[in-house]
This record gives C-alpha cells, sequence and structure tokens, in this order.
C-alpha cells in the first residue's frame, strides 16, 4: 500500500497554480486576471481555486507575497541602518525596473475599494510584514532602538510606494534619507 | 451677426464629459471604464474624447482632480498647522467613507506600470498640488516656517493612501500625529 506524503498533493497543486499565475502576471495586468484564466493555464479546476483561496484578489497576493519572499529576502547586515537602507535600495530599484515591481502592482491592482473587506489578501501581507517585523526584533535583540513596523510601512514603504503610484521615480540617495529620517525619530 | 463667446462650446463639451464621467464613476470601477463608453453618456463623439484627452486615464484623472478642487478646497485657516490637520482629517474622513474617495480610486487605477509614461495624468495631479504649495506658500508668506510638497506628499499624503492600499483605517488621531510630526522636521 503507498501512503502519500502528508500535503504532498497539496502542496504539488499549488506549486502549479503559483507557477500558472505568475507565469500570467508577467503578461497581463493583475486585475485583468480570472480564477478561470489561472485554473485553465494550471490544468486544475477552477472550483479547485475557489475552495483555497476564495477570490481572484487573495490568489494572486499569496503568489506575489511568496515571490517577494523568495526573491527578495529582508537583508541581515548585523545593524539596523545597513538593513533598512539595503531594502529600500532593492525596493526602489524594483520600482523603477521596467515592468515595475510585480508584487507592487498586484498590491495596487487588489486594493479594497470602499469599505469591502478582504481578510485574505490582508493575512498575505501580514506574512510579510511578519518578516519585517522579525528584522526590528533582531535589532532590538542587539540593544539598538528599533521604530514599530507601522512606522516603517508609514514612512519607509508609503513615500516609495507613493511615488511610484505618482510615477515620479525613487532614487537610492532618496531612499537612504528616508531611512536616516526614520531613524533619527525612534 | 451672432459672435459666439469664446471657448463657450468647448467648455460646455466638457462640463458635459466630466458630468458623464462622474456619474459612470459612481457606478463602477474606474479601471473597467473606457473612453467609448464616457462618449455614449455624454453624447459626445469619442474621437472628440481623444482627441481633447488622449486617453481614458488622462480624463478620469482631470475630471478626479476638477471635482476634489470643487468638493474640497484645501483650507486656509491661518495657520500651517490648522491648514495640515483640516486638510489630512477630510483625506482620512473621505479615504473611510463607504465606496472611498473619488479621487482616490481614479489615482489607483490609472497609475502607472512600469515605466509607461503619462504627461497628462501628471499634468492633472500637478494642478493640486499647485494648490497644495499655495497653502504652503502663505505659511511662508506669514514668516512661519514651511515644508516643501514633495514632503507632504511623501509624509502626510503616502501614509494616509498607503493604510487605505492595505485597508488599514487612518483616524483623524492618526492623521494629526503626521502632521505633528512633519512639522517637528520642518
Amino acid at each position: 500500500m503507498i501512503t502519500p506524503r502528508p500535503g504532498g498533493r497539496t502542496a504539488r497543486t499549488q506549486a502549479v497554480v503559483f507557477e500558472a499565475a505568475a507565469a500570467l502576471l508577467a503578461e497581463k495586468d493583475p486585475g485583468q486576471l480570472s480564477m478561470t484564466e489561472i485554473a485553465v493555464r494550471a490544468g486544475v479546476a477552477a472550483t479547485s481555486l475557489y475552495r483555497r483561496w476564495g477570490d481572484v484578489r487573495t490568489l494572486l497576493m499569496e503568489v506575489a507575497v511568496e515571490r517577494l519572499a523568495r526573491e527578495s529576502p529582508l537583508p541581515d547586515t548585523g545593524a539596523l541602518a545597513g538593513d533598512l537602507k539595503a531594502w529600500t535600495a532593492a525596493i526602489a530599484g524594483s520600482l523603477a525596473s521596467p515592468g515595475g515591481s510585480a508584487f507592487f502592482r498586484v498590491y495596487v491592482a487588489t486594493a479594497p475599494t470602499g469599505s469591502a473587506e478582504m481578510p485574505g489578501r490582508a493575512r498575505a501581507i501580514g506574512r510579510r510584514l511578519e518578516q519585517v517585523q522579525a528584522m526590528l526584533d533582531r535589532a532590538s535583540a542587539r540593544g539598538e532602538r528599533a521604530p514599530g513596523v507601522l512606522e516603517v510601512t508609514d514612512h519607509l514603504l508609503a513615500p516609495l510606494y507613493m511615488r511610484a503610484l505618482f510615477g515620479v521615480p525613487a532614487d537610492p540617495a532618496f531612499a537612504e534619507a528616508l531611512v536616516d529620517r526614520l531613524l533619527s525619530q525612534t
């Protein structure tokens, strides 16, 4: 008797679905993608996708956060200023690259409109924020003064994203100045 | 001989088009709107709309900025802290209202993807920023220390918009704290 590896099939399905979604994201705007289209590309029943992710926004955000975590692990330079500067420089570079940041495009395309709640999307973003929190906790453990994770999103991520939304390039010097400004207030 | 009022016809056409676009914006997502749909609603040839605005993103941004200027004139309380607090409280309230802020929805839906330039969209936003600049100039003229308009967008607007994108409510106390923090660094 063959015992299936626990979670093996689910994990394989997720890998196939994430790969199909990532390939489609490279081809078109996140706002144009449907569950059905992703299901067809992955060769998986759309009903399975709805059962697992609920809606296409949640799925796309999970895909985007997973890629971000894999392709852009948070830096660990041994000092908070170094970590934050390396991280914001990477974000500024990614936002300025041709095609922009896939994460940013999904983040904007799946933004809540009005008062609609999207717990799945918030959970996916929350996983990235936990990694940011871990970076801040390492600094505190070393005896450094560290800002809260919301101060990081309000005063580092927000200006970089705002400028991307506006179409104003944020150069590395700007990213570095944001870090100095934040740390001077911590 | 009847001499037409200079600009009269153009102004009337613009008013009709803006009204049609605003009505459609109240019904659906800005990303779903096309020039043709707006032209049909306005009873104007789509070719005229393309000639005047170039693309639907520019038109929608002009409509959104015009409504913002009309419905939300920038405050003039006689002191910069008062102006900024009244203004950010209004933005926080608008973002939190059911259906959200029409300007914010258009701003996000027409965000540049990748390296595509959108000079018309930038010009429309630029008109709002000129009003912000005028508010800052009034403060300077009174002898107050005023931040630059980019510091205002980076550290007041960006955190409020970031939280709206994230689905995290920004309450009036948060908006007020952002102003205090900005002015303490000016």
